[in-house]
């Protein structure tokens, strides 16, 4: 029984050496995105570092650990792309598709500190906070699923609602709930907010479009306009975003208060 | 080497066309039980989210956020099994068994919210939640492993006994230890922990029985039945559940107090 | 498409049967150090629940939580060696390594409790801890994916430089942030917190040592030699580490405080 006897776990490492992946990853122009993802995202970890050095406030130093970990786990995810690791090719409907799976994984780590980052930033109910890191892992674990099935394209596109769903209701809090929050808060606070969490909104619905229309989804673009669409957005909703919401609470270190179980009465001070 | 080949990630689709899980799928029972399964979880989604539309208290909207979260991960379990998506054959022992592994990938996070909705209303330490959230995904990540153990027969049994060892734990905290905390609130409060309690308890057996003498045990009884059996705890443990729990809180709103770090002096005011 | 129709979930175990796999495992110098491993650890679970059985206060009470889940998770861990479930072969670089890979998802678990469970010792700030377990989370998982790689031997360096990354921030935190609060709240605390810190710190840095000198790095020593390394170092940092910890606690019973969103004024009673 030879085929019995292949290790599973080198299964996605032996992909690197799969005519159809090693075909993906030697076009040029998806090695490029998927390296400059490395490179860019290692930078801004370090940038974000440098940012963090002298901060003192307690919820400022769990909003930078958070946005720190933004880039850290993206690196990783990068470099699990760039050298096939994590990218397999699935069959479907007689189409064969290279799905970049790893992102999905990392994804499942990297937004939820997104999200935390500006919970925190606007002083959220703890219960906002947990409704939305809970429904953003559901929508990157139900994006693995999709990735994953072959089945039917219809069972693809079954988890995509599935996901967006999921992904509305991230949205929801995002755009309705914690607003009330920061609006509370008021002064640079608010302004901040409101700027991440347009820059985020905005960004983040640019993912399911990029699906839709990519490789994994219609297929009107190529892998290579999918890999370079998905590195742009990544370095607007992870690098930009991080810089922006660090250096400015860096500089003003006057968020004062962290949204938990017991806040006892926020000091807004701006 | 075409077996090598193989991109292991498209595995679990390719089990879908896979003849063992195609017949398992096939059969009209499992199936109904299945796509059963993704109707009422699904629905008692929006019910539960309907009954928390107006819900204002903190520590009622953490529960409601947790149990809001067990139907939606179960509607993405049935979704995952009905598509074949986390069914597989395992051999062990000369036998083939069919093997719905996505259950205890989703019970690692839907179990875990049912222990912090009812802890949440009896008002438990934070340590109690600790040590019941980390026994029970220790049992459900080691009855992943007895799933897919083919080494030995009787090396899924002693992935049975270490997970009954940490089913024990979970029981423990639930009928020992989180009474004393509910006792403490008293009337209704006290009332609908020990209601729930039990129905917890006594269906939570059921599972482990149900293994025991289902397919991937003795296989006393057949799939169908295993899988029938199975929906049935599910809609008991996780729909009914909820919705004793929901209905209640939302209904009365004054359960006041969370576990957490630091309780203030819980408010009891029933 | 036979190969095509392999369970990939069933590869794990199907591994155990494998040559490779079961020569490894053969040998009498692995297996009884696995085996010991799942004897000592489970021992030492039991040891820990008995110190734990009167302790009252709140943070001890979460320290011992923490500390108990090491062992438990650590025989967990064991077992899933000890019967091949969580072994694999890789091949890299025309070398062919068995890679005992279910230590990398293990220690994702078990870690984070051992950071916990010292960093409420010592009083840390919820930023810290927040770090520190990212920072070891994101390690332990690096080394998975180096375990898995295949593609290229200067890839799996790759991620053992990044896991180092990673590792070089928990000795950070351990080694330079967490003293600080350790060493205000003085005394006996203080002291158990050096020991601990001092205990952890050295055994952790011989992981990646016996990582670079074992099987899965130059292969300067063989499996056996590995696995024997790994088991001391695991008795070391978990079983003496708990007992030290655990044993004090529970006598003096005087750690009070614990870190958290919402500390008000730690009582330090020393």
């Amino acid at each position: 029984m030879p085929p019995a006897s292949v290790p599973w776990f080198s299964g996605p490492s032996l992909q690197a050496s799969q005519p159809a992946v090693e075909t993906a990853l030697g076009d040029p122009v998806v090695s490029a995105s998927l390296w400059a993802g490395v490179a860019i995202m290692g930078f801004t970890t370090l940038l974000f570092v440098f940012l963090g050095r002298d901060v003192e406030d307690e919820t400022v130093r769990r909003i930078f650990v958070a946005t720190i970990a933004i880039p850290a786990i993206s690196t990783v995810s990068y470099l699990g792309l760039a050298t096939g690791l994590t990218v397999a090719v699935v069959e479907v409907g007689g189409r064969r598709i290279v799905t970049t799976y790893g992102r999905y994984i990392t994804w499942t780590f990297s937004t939820p500190m997104i999200l935390l980052a500006i919970g925190l930033l606007a002083g959220a109910r703890g219960s906002e906070l947990f409704a939305v890191v809970v429904a953003d892992v559901a929508m990157c674990l139900t994006g693995l699923a999709a990735a994953f099935t072959e089945s039917a394209v219809w069972h693809r596109w079954a988890w995509f609602a599935v996901s967006s769903v999921f992904f509305g209701v991230v949205l929801y809090v995002l755009l309705v709930s914690m607003p009330v929050a920061a609006a509370s808060r008021g002064g640079a606070v608010e302004d901040l907010f409101d700027r991440l969490k347009t820059l985020t909104a905005v960004l983040w619905v640019g993912y399911p479009v990029v699906w839709v229309l990519g490789t994994e989804g219609l297929a009107v673009v190529g892998l290579g306009a999918t890999s370079v669409a998905y590195t742009l957005l990544d370095v607007g909703a992870k690098a930009v975003f991080g810089y922006l919401l660090l250096s400015n609470t860096a500089a003003h270190d006057r968020v004062r208060e962290v949204a938990g179980p017991a806040r006892p009465a926020a000091a807004v001070d701006d």
